[in-house]
C-alpha cells in the first residue's frame, strides 16, 4: 500500500494565480501529517513548507538541487533551495498568494522521494 | 591589462585550519575594491562575502550553482548557495576560522566570472 505522501506527490499541481485559496489550517495540519519531515516556518510573515536534507557533501546536496529543479521545471512550480557541504535545505511556497497552496504540499512529497 | 579580480581569481587557496589569521581589516577593504559587487554581511556574529546574481529563470540559476560548485569541489573550498527563481546567492566565508580568509576572496573571485 503507498504512503500518504506517496499519494499527495502523485497529485497534478493546479494552476495558481492571485486570489487562490490558501490552504486551510485543517487541511494544512492533515497534509503535514503526511509530512513528517517538513515544518511550517513564517519569513516576512509568508508561511513555507521547510526541509532540511542531508548528504555526505556539498556535490551530493548539489545533485539533489537538481532533481528537485527538475521537478520544478516539470510542474513549472519553484522552490528556494540553499545548498552547503552537507545539506540543501528546501522551502516552498505560493508567491502569487503569499502564503501556502496545495500544491506546495504535493511538490515537498516529490522533493522528499527526490531526497531518498 | 587584466582586472586585478582576475588576478585575485588566480591565486591559489592554501589550506586552512583553526588558527589561521583572518584577513585583517586594511586587507578586507583593498579585496573588496576589486569585487565591487560582493559585500560583507555578519550572519551571527560571522562575517561572510555575499553576492546575489541575476538570471532569466530558476534553470539559470541551478546552472550557475554546478559551475560554482565545480569551482567549490577542485579548491575544497565550499560555499553556500541560495537558488531561487531568478537569482543565486552565493556566500563564502571559512568555517575553520569563523571569518573571512583571503580564499574567500579568492573564491568570491571566481565565482564573479562563472557568472559572466
Amino acid at each position: 500500500m503507498d504512503e500518504p505522501a506517496s499519494e499527495l506527490a502523485r497529485e497534478d499541481c493546479v494552476a495558481c494565480r492571485p486570489g487562490s485559496p490558501k490552504v486551510a489550517a485543517e487541511e494544512a495540519a492533515s497534509l503535514l501529517a503526511d509530512l513528517p519531515e517538513w515544518t511550517v516556518a513564517s519569513v516576512a510573515g509568508i508561511d513555507r513548507l521547510t526541509c532540511r536534507f542531508a548528504f555526505p557533501n556539498f556535490a551530493g546536496a548539489l545533485a539533489f538541487a537538481n532533481r528537485v529543479g527538475e521537478l520544478a521545471d516539470a510542474a513549472d512550480h519553484h522552490p528556494e533551495i540553499t545548498i552547503e557541504w552537507g545539506a540543501a535545505t528546501v522551502s516552498w511556497w505560493t508567491h502569487s498568494i503569499g502564503g501556502l497552496h496545495r500544491n506546495d504540499f504535493i511538490m515537498a512529497a516529490r522533493t522528499t522521494q527526490a531526497g531518498r
